[in-house]
Order: C-alpha cells, then sequence, then structure tokens
C-alpha cells in the first residue's frame, strides 16, 4: 500500500530513506539508554550527570521525532518499535543494574562517538539525494557532538 | 552490588520491585507503540487521533520516569534497556508500515485495556508490602482508564 | 446502549457509579450555591469573602469536570443536568436575595459539613470495589476539609 | 432590605434587571448542559467536539459572571440557584445517556439559536434603560452566534 | 497650531472634547485621591480596602491614558496638568491625615456615585455627535458602577 | 449552496454582508501595503517607523479575522482571495521599491484617513440591520484612529 | 535610487533577488488562500481542518517576513504588494464561496505539492551565488513537506 | 488622632517626614506632567519620545507609592491629594495644548534637572535621622539620574 | 477553648492529631538544618550538594504547611514554635561550623532514613482513623524517599 | 578549622559576624513564629491577616538566606539549628493554641516592634566595620518597618 | 596536554579550528565596541539607535558562546581572553568619548560589512572540512547581514 | 565637546568617574576571563563549574552596564573597548588552552579577590562624593563576595 508519494525520485528516496530510518533507531535507543543511565547511575557525580543525561535524552526524543515524521513525508514509513529498535541498534549501551558514574561518562563518550561517525557518512551520503535531509543531519551532528565534548571534559585526567 | 539500600523489609522490596518493572516495561512500549501509531497514521481521522497519540505518549514516558526512579528509590534498579523493553513487552501493537486510523483507534483500545487489568493485578499484590508504590500505581491506572475511555468513545458505532 | 465497556466487574461498576454521580451533584450544586453567595454576599467582610467563595467555586468545578469523566471512563454515563442537579441536590443552599457575610460564613461551614460526611461513607463505600476512584474522593474530601476549616476560623467567636 | 441602591431609576431598573435575570438562567443552563455533553458524547468526531464544548462552557461562565456582577451594581441581587436555573431553563437540552456525536451537534446549534433569539430581544429592549447593560449583552450575543455558526457549519450536509 | 486635524466635524469635536476633558480630569482626580485613601487608610478592614482602592487607581489610571489619546486623536489636546486637575476636580474626596476604614468605603460610594452621574450625561450628549466616543464612556461607567456595588455592599448594615 | 442559515432576515443580511466584505478587504489590503512599507522604509527615522508599521499589520490581521468569520457567522461567505483584494483594494498604497520615511508616514495618514471615512458610513449603514455588527466596526475605527494619530503627530510641521 | 548596496556580485544578487521574489509571492499567496479556506470549509471535519489551517498560514506568514527582509538585505526591494501577489500567483487556489472539507485538503496537498516543486529549483539555482539564502529556503521547504504530509495522510483512502 | 506610632525620635520622624512628603508631591507632579507630555507631543521624534516618556512616569508612580507607604510606616500620613500637588510642585511643567518633540526634551532635561538637585539635598538632611530613608531616596536619584541622561544625550547638539 | 469543631470522632481526631504534630516537628526540624547544611557545606562538590538541599528545605516547608493545615482542619491546633521544634525534634543534625561536603551527604541520608522510619508508623496508624490524613503520609513519604535515594546514589563506594 | 577567608580584618569580622548571626536567630524566629500564627488564628479577619502573615513569613525566610549566606561570605559560619533558634530568640512571641485574630495583630506590631529596635543598633554598629552589610540591615529594617505600619494601622482604634 | 579528542582528522580540524577562532575574536570585539556605542551615543535619534545597538551585542555574544563551545567540542581550546581580543580584533571601532548618533550608524555599517566580508571567505573555506561548521558559519552571516542592512537603511540620503 | 553636563560638581565627579571607570574595566574583565574559564574548563566538575561561571559572567555584564551609564549619567564617558580593557585589567587571568577544573576554582578565588579589594577603596573614596555612586558600587560588592565564597567553599580541604 503506497500512502504518501513521495517527492523524490526512487533512488533518492531510497538512499534518504535508509539514513532517516537507522538515524531513528540510532536516536531512540539513545534516549532508552539514556534514561537507563539517568536512573541507575551512582557515584560522587550522581546529580550533575544525572541532570545532564536528561538533557542527551530530551534532544535525541526532539530529533527522533523530527526524522521519523520527515521519512513519512517522504512517503517512506518509519519503524520505531520496541522489537525493532533492539534488533538493530548497535551502538555501545550500559549493562544491568547500577552504574558508577565514570562509567556512565566513558559509555556516553563512546556512544555519542559512534553515532557522530556514522551521522557523518549519512550527510555525505544525501547530500545530492536530498538536501534538506541533510541538513537535518547536520543539525543534529552539532548537537551530539556538543554533547560529547561535556561528557569529554567531565572526563578529563585530573593531572 | 548492593549500592541503595531499601526502606522495606526483602519480601516487600520483592513485590514492589516486580511491579514496578512490569510498569515500567509497559509504560516504555506504550510509549514507542504509541510514537509508532502518531508517525504512521493514514485516514480522515489523521490529525485528531495523530494529536490524541501524543498525549498518551506524553503521559506514559512522565509515569515512566516516576515508576523508575521509585524503583530506584527503593533499591531495585530499573531496567528499560531497548532489549529488556522488546523482551518482556507483552501488550498489543502495532504492525509494520501505513496504520489506517481506525485500526489504531481499535488498537489502542485493546493495549490500553491490557495495560490496566495488568495494572489491577499489581494495584492489589502491592497494598500490603508498599502503600506508596500502590498510591502510584493507582495514579496511572486513573489516566489510562481515562484515555481508554477516550478511544472507545471514539469508536462508539455511529447508530 | 452500552458504549463504553467498563473495567469493573457489574457489581463494583454499580457501587462506584453511585458514588461519582453522587458526588457529581453534590458538587455541582455547590459550585452553583457558591457563586450565588459570591454575587449577593453584603457587610464589612463583603471583599474578603467574595474572594475565598471564588476558590471553593473554582475547586467544586475542577472536581467535577473529573468524577464525571471518572464515571464515563468506567462505563457510566454522568448526569449533571440543571433539572437533576435541582431534583437530586441536598445540602444546606442559601435563600433569595442579599446575603449578610455572617449568615454565608456560616452557611458555608454547614455546606462543606454535609459535604464531608456524605464523601466519608462513599471513601469506605468504593475501596473495595475500585481504589482508584476511592483515591479521587480522598483528594476532594481533603481539599473540602481545608475550606471548612477557613470558614470556620473566620465565625470563631470574639470572645 | 434594599442594600445596595441603584444608579437607575426605579422603571429603567426592572427592565435592565429582568433582561439580566433572564440571560443569567440562559448561560448557567448552557455552561450545564454543554459540560453534560462534553461528558457523554460518542462517535467518531468525539474529540474534536468533546473539546469545542469546553469552549462554549468556558464563556457561558465568564458572561454568566459579568451578567450577575452587573446585576448586583445595579441594584438586584441575581438569582442562580440549582432550583432557579431547572425551574426557568427553556432552551433545548441533551437526553440522559450517551449522545451521538451528530445529536449533540444538532443539539448545540438548536439551543444557541435559541439563546440567540432571546438575547436580541433583551438588546432592544435595554437600549434606551441602560445602553451600558445594552452594551454587555451585544457582546454576549456576538460570542453565541459565532459558536453556533462553528456547530451548524459543522453540521453541513457532504453534497 | 491646529496640529492633529479631527476627522470629526467642529461641532462634534467641540462636545466629544469637552466630554472627554471632563473625564479625564475625574479619573486622573480619582486615581490620586484613591492612592491617598490607600496610604491613610486605618481600621480592622485596612488590608482588604488596601488593596481594593489599588484596583480602582489601576482602572483609573488605564482609562485615563485611554480618554487623554482619544482626545488626541480627534484633534483636541487633552490637559491633565496638575493644576488643571486641582482646579476642576468636583467629585467628593478625603481630608488629611489618617483615614477610618468605614470613613473610606463611605467616600468611595459617594465619589463612584458622583463619577458615574456625570458619566451617564456625557454618553447621551456623545451619542450623536461620536459614537466611538460614546462606546468608550459605556466601558468606564460599567467598569466604575462595579466597583461602586462593591463598596457599598462592604458598607452594608450588619443587620 | 446556502450551507449556513443567517440569523439575519435577508435584507439586514445583504447590508451588513456588503459592509463586512468591503471591511475585509480593506482590512487584508492595509496589512499587505503596511508589511511592503515595512520591508522597503529607508531613511533616519528607519527603525521606528518599521515597528509602528508591525502594529498596523498586527491589527488589521487580527481584525481581518474576525470580520471575516462574522460574516460566515451571519451566513455571508467572506472572500479574501489575492485577486479579490488586489482588484477591490482602493485605499492610497505604495509604489514599487525603496520608500523615504517621510513619504512612508504620509502615506499610512492617508491611507487610514480613507479607510476610517468608509468605516464611519459603514457604522451608520449597520446600525438597524445589525447593532453586533456596528459595534465591531465601532472597535476597529477607534483603532484606525489611534493609529492615524499617531503617523500625523509624527508628521507635524517642525515649526 | 540605489538606497542598499548589496555585499553581492551583480550577477549572484539577480539570481538570488528573483527566487526571493517568487518565493515571497508564493508564500504570501499561501497564507490568503489558506485564510480563505480557514473561513470557508464546511463539513464534518470543520474544526480539525480550521485549526491545521491555521499553522499553514502562521508558518507562511513568518517565512514570507523572512524572506523579503533577506531580500532587502541583499539589495533588493522586495514587493509583497496586493496587486503584485494576484499577478504572478500561480499555485492552485480556492473557488469562490463554501469549501467542501474533503475539496479543503485536496487543495492544500496541491498547492502544497507545486510550492515544493518551485522551492526545490531555487535551491538548485542559489547553490552557488548565495548558500545563505539557499539555507533558508531550505528551511521553508522542510516545512512546507511536513504541513504537504499531514493533508496528505490525513486524505489517504480507507482501505 | 496618632494612629500609628513612629519607630524614630521625634525629631527624626520631622526632618525624615518632610524630605518625604516633598518628595512625594515631585514625583507625582513628574508623573502627571510626564503623562502631559507623552499625550501631547508633535514631532518627526514623536514615537521614540512618546515610549521613553512613559518609563519616566513609571517609575515615577512606582517610587511615588514606595515613598507614600515609607511616609506612613513612620507615622506620617502621606498627602498626594491634587490640591496639594498643584499647590507645592515647583519643577518645571510642560504649557497647555500641543508640544513640539524638541520642547519636550528640553523640558524634561530641565524638570529632572530640578528634582534632582532637590533629592541630594534631602539625602544629605536624611543621613543621620534615618539611613533608610536615606537609602530610598538614593535609589530614586539613580534612577532619575539615568533618566535625564538619556533625554540630554537625544539633545545633543548634531554638530 | 474549642474553636474548631473536628469532622473527626475524638479517638480517631486524637491518633491523626498526634500523627501530624509529630510529622510537623520533623518536617520544620528538616528544613531548619536543611538550611543549616545549605550555608555551612564546603569542599568540592559544594555547588551540587548546596543546590540540592534547597530542594528538601523547599520540600519539607511545602508538606509542612499542609500538615499543619491539615491539623487545623481537623481541629487540632497545630505548635510549630521554635520552642517546641527544638525540645522534640529528635532526627539527626549538622554539628557547629563548617560542614564537610561528604559529612552532610551521610547526615542526609541518616536523618531522611529516621524520618521515613517514623512516616510509615503513623501510616500505619492512620488507615483507620483517617485515610484523608493517611493518603497525605504517603504523599510525604514518597517524597523523601526519593531524596534519600538522590543522597545515597552520591555517597555510593567508587569501588 | 578556619575555611573560607575573610575579606575583612579581624576585628570588623567580629562585630559583623555577632550582626548577623542575631539577625539570623531574629529573623528565623519570626519565619517560625509567622507560621504559627497563620494555622492558629481565627476569628471575623481570619483571611486577611491569614493572608498577610504569609507575607512576613515570605520576607523573613529571603533575608535570612541572604544574611546567613553573607555571614559565610565573610567568613563566619551562621547558626541557624533550632537548638539555636529556640535558646537566643528574644521576640514576643505566641502562645500555643488558637489565636484571636486581634492578638495575632497585636503580636505581630510588637514582635516587629522589637526587631526593628535591634536591627537600628545593628546598623550603627555596622556603618564603619563592613558599609556592604549595614546596607543589607537597611533594607530588612525597611520592609519590617512596612509590614509593622500594616499591622498597626490595621489594629487602629474604630473611634 | 590534548584533553579532548577530535571528531575530525587532524587537518580539518585545523582549517576549522582557525575559523572559528577568528570569528570568536571578530564577535566578541562586536559585542564590546557595539556596548561602548550603546553608552557613549548622543543626539536626536539616541533612544532609537541606543536599543538597535543592543540587539547587535546580544547577537554576538550568543553567537561567542555558540562559536567557541563548538571549537571545544573539536578538540581546539578557544582564545577569548582580552589581551587576545585586543590583539587580533581587525573591525572599525568607535574613537574615545561621546559619540554622534550618525557616526554610530557609518561605524556600525563598516564595522558589519568588514566580519561579513571575512565571514564569507570561512564559508567557503570550511564546506569540504566540516559542513557541521559551515552551516554555524551560514546562520552568523545571515544575522550580521540583517543587522546591517538595517543601519544601511537607516543611513540612506534623504533625497 | 562637553555633551552631557554633570549633576555634581567638578571634583566630585572627577573621583566617582574614576571610580566608575576602574570598575567598568574590572567587570568586562571579569566577564571575558569568566567565559574563557568556562570554555577550557577539564576534569570531574566540569558541568558543575562550567555552569557557576555563567553566573558570574551574568552578574559582570549586568554590573557592567549599570556602572557605565551611571558614569553617562554624571558626564563621564565611559570606556569599554577592547584595547583599553586588555591595558587597564590586572586582576588575575587564566592561562591559555584547557584548564584543569580545580585551577579555576583557584583562579576565580584570587580574581573575585582583588576585585573586592579594589571596589572596597572606591567604596571609601566616593562616600562623599556621590553617596549614589557609592551604594551602586557596595550592590556589586556583595555580590562579588557570595561568588568568592563559593568558590572558596568548593575549594576546601577534604580532610
Amino acid at each position: 500500500m503506497t500512502v504518501v508519494r513521495s517527492t523524490l525520485p526512487d533512488e533518492a528516496r531510497q538512499v534518504t530513506g535508509d539514513a532517516l530510518q537507522e538515524t531513528l533507531v540510532d536516536l531512540l535507543g539513545l534516549s532508552l539508554t539514556g534514561k537507563q543511565a539517568h536512573w541507575n547511575i551512582v557515584g560522587p557525580r550522581f546529580r550533575s550527570i544525572h541532570l545532564q543525561l536528561d538533557e542527551v535524552v530530551s534532544a535525541a526524543r526532539g530529533f527522533a521525532d523530527t526524522v521519523a515524521e520527515r521519512a513519512a513525508a517522504l512517503g517512506t514509513p518509519p519503524d520505531g518499535r520496541p522489537e525493532t529498535v533492539a534488533a538493530r541498534f548497535s551502538l555501545p549501551a550500559p549493562k544491568d543494574g547500577w552504574l558508577r558514574d565514570d562509567e556512565v561518562v566513558q559509555l556516553m563518550v563512546e556512544a555519542l562517538d559512534a553515532a557522530i561517525g556514522r551521522l557523518r557518512s549519512r550527510i555525505e551520503a544525501t547530500e545530492k539525494p536530498d538536501p534538506v535531509t541533510q541538513d537535518l543531519l547536520i543539525s543534529i551532528t552539532a548537537e551530539l557532538e556538543k554533547q560529547r565534548w561535556m561528557f569529554e571534559a567531565e572526563n578529563a585526567p585530573r593531572d
């Protein structure tokens, strides 16, 4: 059933749709694992990181909504169901149970690092097929790079 | 690693912890499948249901946060990771791709119905072990029953 | 026409539905008679009581809405039509025309007293059939008892 | 007991006081029956009409307050008690129980139609005795006519 | 120097300009004497009347601004200088020094009474020359009559 | 297709509908030409007038909405399409390209002058057929006269 | 009279200025025809579409302002006068009189479709001459595509 | 009638009371003459100065309230009645009728200059008797000196 | 002097009144010692704990007000005077002078632990006499348990 | 342990630290006894004084925080623990149980009177050692004198 | 010390880091010189330009923050110390002392002109190394070009 | 060119002007170096200090504006240009590149220490020439001393 026709030619839509679907999974996964860390973090920097994680979650949720609605707008039904996110999410993620604050900081640096690397490839891949989507991916990258810096600065060796 | 000690005796904590963990999975699952429907719905009632679904998602997210923080407060680390939600979520959920508006309404009635039934057992189960948790589950039930009525009223036969 | 199915078994729904319907009538009646006093009060405490009555009206209207929507959510259509309120409202109420400020204060103490007594029986009656409804009735009682105290404190004999 | 003296001569006050008292009953009745429909409506336009009815109720409540306070300001104690509203309210009103969405729309058109007709006579009647009151009735009519149009536009035959 | 030309013919402008100028003096005078009472009131109703007087002052200042700008808009420069207000203000006004609360209430009833009487003549006088100005004077009268009622209700004999 | 029935008799509706339709064209035209001046103005008073024009545009847009909805409410479909505005707009309007600040002020005085003159005839014409519409036209006139005064005061000769 | 010098070389300014001017006409035309539909729509989805159209109008007005100010900033005086919009607007537009809700939805899909196609050519055309303008056109396209999807999803066949 | 006892010894209260009473007259006079200029100003800087005058009026009114309440708090009933302001106000003030913008600026510089000079003597006079009052007078002076600078900067010769 | 009559029978009021009075002392004591720590804390986590302590103080103050007003509403005058709080407060409390950040965290865990234990007994004790009061104590417990978790999580051993 | 070094020389710090510590005790005591009266007041002026007491409490709490933080900033750890407040608080305070409204007003006049007298000595004492602290004490005195006036005006003999 | 690792390869980071550092200096310099003009401007357009300069300062400060945080996020520590800004700032800047309003306008046009030219080279230079940074520089350019236009339009010759 | 005349005699203006100019340089320097630390800080207290630094910057910027406008108001043109700040700023300042969190805390204690010492001399110096300026310097000192305490408390040795 082709319900919403695309404003892009077929090939361009394929590339763009894939980039958006993968980004959606990354962002929903980040929002769930960010919350997981928000709830399970322990240690002396608890409060500070607890709050910062909610900023990541809030950014990830907002971008996930925009990404999914853009996919729909281009005629590709987005897929953000639990089983899809679980099956396709490939970024570093927390283990079960309480998490030490330094582990959380390290984890966030790595997870954001991986997400940024994947986004940068999609920025290249979508430049020709759809500059509108590319512009959206650039905004997401800028925000995630800022979040990554904050966690890494937090993690700097004391001497 | 027992990091946060419980203010409840062991057995009470076990029952309460289980109730909260199951509720967390139901709520995170509802928030993901609610968003899935929000993005993929099509049909003449598109806008009306599109907006109402966001109210369900927003309520589910808010309650999930409170539930998980209460679990942590009782010494049970909550688990809301993608793989956990995918493995344990058992409420009716949408299929892949575009979804007709009447299918979505029917789905939401059924999913909320199942969630409410499960919450009512937990309200009974937690009454003795922890009335504070019971009180929280009661609030969630009240809100989900209100949402369920709205979808069912929407679904009433025309004559 | 059974349009909205109940999430409660039949007997529980009967008890709960009655408790909600009676509470709805009490609250709508209070909101109308509270406004009547708000408009017709005269005397040196005019402004002070005039403002306080609007707080009672505002609380009563908000609770009436929640009570009626809960009845609907449980499959019982609520009835708040003028003739129903007039026929079933049994709390003390103001006479026609201007009202002296001390009469108003006395009236409010008595009307709230009666409303609270009736609510306390319903709290008992709904404990088993539906703790969610009981929780709502408890909140209403707490607010009305606070309002009653304020009017009674206002009415204390000078020496 | 003549507590608040009028700023109008006796005859003018009689005409104006009657117009305000009748308008008060119409508006309080509208606010109660509007809420009744808000709670009991079912059908595919549930959400849309459910929200629109609250706008009517909110407008009716706000104007009722202004109308009653104007009556008091002119030395006529207003009467908005349940038994008065029930006895004198003459606009079309909903039956008991669930209400189909198209029935609700039809009812609101008729009730507002009747209310507007009665207001227009009072606008004529108060022009000479008190242009200040006339100005208030004109504002109420403008708002109710706008509400009526919206329900009627909603009800237009599809072809 | 005729700087701002009028949109009214000469005679209409004369009548309208006089009505606005006199109203301006009444309102500025009310705002000054209302503040005087706000500052000097003493007695057991101090707080209640102290606050109510600020509502009168705030209304009077707002209307004074609108009235003066309307005069300017019609080509008549308004005059609200201290010496003009002092020379032309004719409403009842407070004496020097502390004021008992019951004296203040009585004074406000009388001052508003006088202001309303003067406004009602101007409403008649401006009906033909400029209905726009008349509409403004009607709004001011409605507000002052409401304020007058509140002070008079406050002043009602206790038995 | 007569979709929305009028609450006015035929002749009254004809007069009122014409007055509203003409006012709609004047207001939409004013909002477009006001924006045109807002964008193209140059000269030492650039910022001051640039901001004031946006107040005119904002007022014009708001009134246009109320006027069109009132027409619909009376059963006359309003017409605000580009070709209609272009064909029927008769107020003074800006030339193409950059506009000197003193030219803009002069233009606004003249355009508002013309609009006010036309509104005053419609106030007379609608008094009998529909005082509700007349009241709306009076409000619009009051606002436009205030705006006109401000531009004219700005334009006064320096000596 | 060349008042504002451009920061772009002549040829680049020509291309960019044309793209901005054409976009301005499309957006002002959309805002007027969107309002026309907002006022004249009838049918069972009246309220839902009535509200959604105001979101299109609001977006179109906001973007028109930014586009026109950018043209001015680049030294090209923008032209948004009624006669210009009427003469150059080429998107699908509503007929005179009442409009059925399904007609309105279809019309909006087509109008937005056409607007998006035209914007996509301008995105290509401005890439070299002025990436700042291109960025602005990309944002507009993203928003209009989102709006188009919503109307199209609303319009999807039931099975 | 000594109603409010002073927290200051008699002599200190006399000095402080006089300083506050004189300041009250200056501030009420400034607020009235500031409004007079706000309404009657004409010329090319109309809008700019019209707005700035309202900032002076708003500051003067706020300080007048604080000054009068401080006098009352120290047991001296303040006097801000129209006849008192008219008789004792000695700052430069506007003439009757329209006022050219440059005249207004010059007038405000002179009036604020005079007010500041008088405040500075009172700052000295109250230092010993009541540093609390002195602190209030210092705040008023700071604000009036800022306003004075703005008008004087506006008045600077162009070359 | 029995001024405010109770809506509870005597014995129930005794139990409830005691529970509320003891809770009031605990909460006022917590608010004072929380502020003491807020002011005297030193160490590398200064800012983080300084802010978190204000959240505890703010919650404790809000609940103290609700608890005391509920006691009054039930006819028991609450006692929160300094000497009463000092004599009856039995929770762990800070020593005089500067406090190291880790000491403060440890102290808060212990003080909240003790407060929660005492509240849980009162929840049991008030279940029969007054479910409305019980409901209030449940809410307080939920909040204090959440605060306790946050301090304990903060205090977790690093390895 | 001297943790925070002072920016003042030793002797100046001693005087300033004592003045701040004594003020802290007065303010915390006032906030507790103000709340005590807020909860236990009865009589016909209940509502009016009940509200005014909360303004005193709110001011006292805010100033207590500023005073304590200033002490800490000057290197003197402040002491606001329950036992310290109980032992050193010397202002007039309420008795146990319900309090008649006129007793409360009289008590507040006396308590504020005493607090102001003590503050005025500290203003003198701190002028040389630390004008920054003196400035803070002046602000507190101004506010408490305003509050005292309001209670005394309320208490004025009726004739 | 390489504390924050870059997500860019070395060469790309070098180019991007230089572009960001130079932009930071330009923006901090603009914010300081914009404030300098804000404080020292004199002449008949004082108020208008005084306010507009604050908009430039506010934009420059906001962008400086984003630019510096982006540099840090890419692993390049930004340098915004006074001596760095003073040594490297090369845009036109105000002389010491009072500044005539026309001089200020001219200066702002020239300073913004220079800043825009430098930004446009950096947009080209960063396109390949980092499209995310390029996107940020484009946004800054768009805003500064809008500000420049406003000052230039203000400066247009009168004829 | 003496554009703004002073309200102070020459000598007083000289002393006051110098104090304000030096304070301006200190505050602008603090705002720039505070931002530098905000961007370059690394270490486990990153987020906490990063946020606290922005409070210092925000306070410094706000006071700088007030100080500069006061200088202008007294007839002394303030000088806050980059080269002036760089040449005259003498407080401790950060080195180039990343900064460890403990270094930043130490630096802020020292910089604020120095600024406070300089402000205290100016408070003495301005007491006679201009108590209004002295009052402003006192407010700045109070705020900087509070900030200094917070950094010093943060820096306290752990044992």
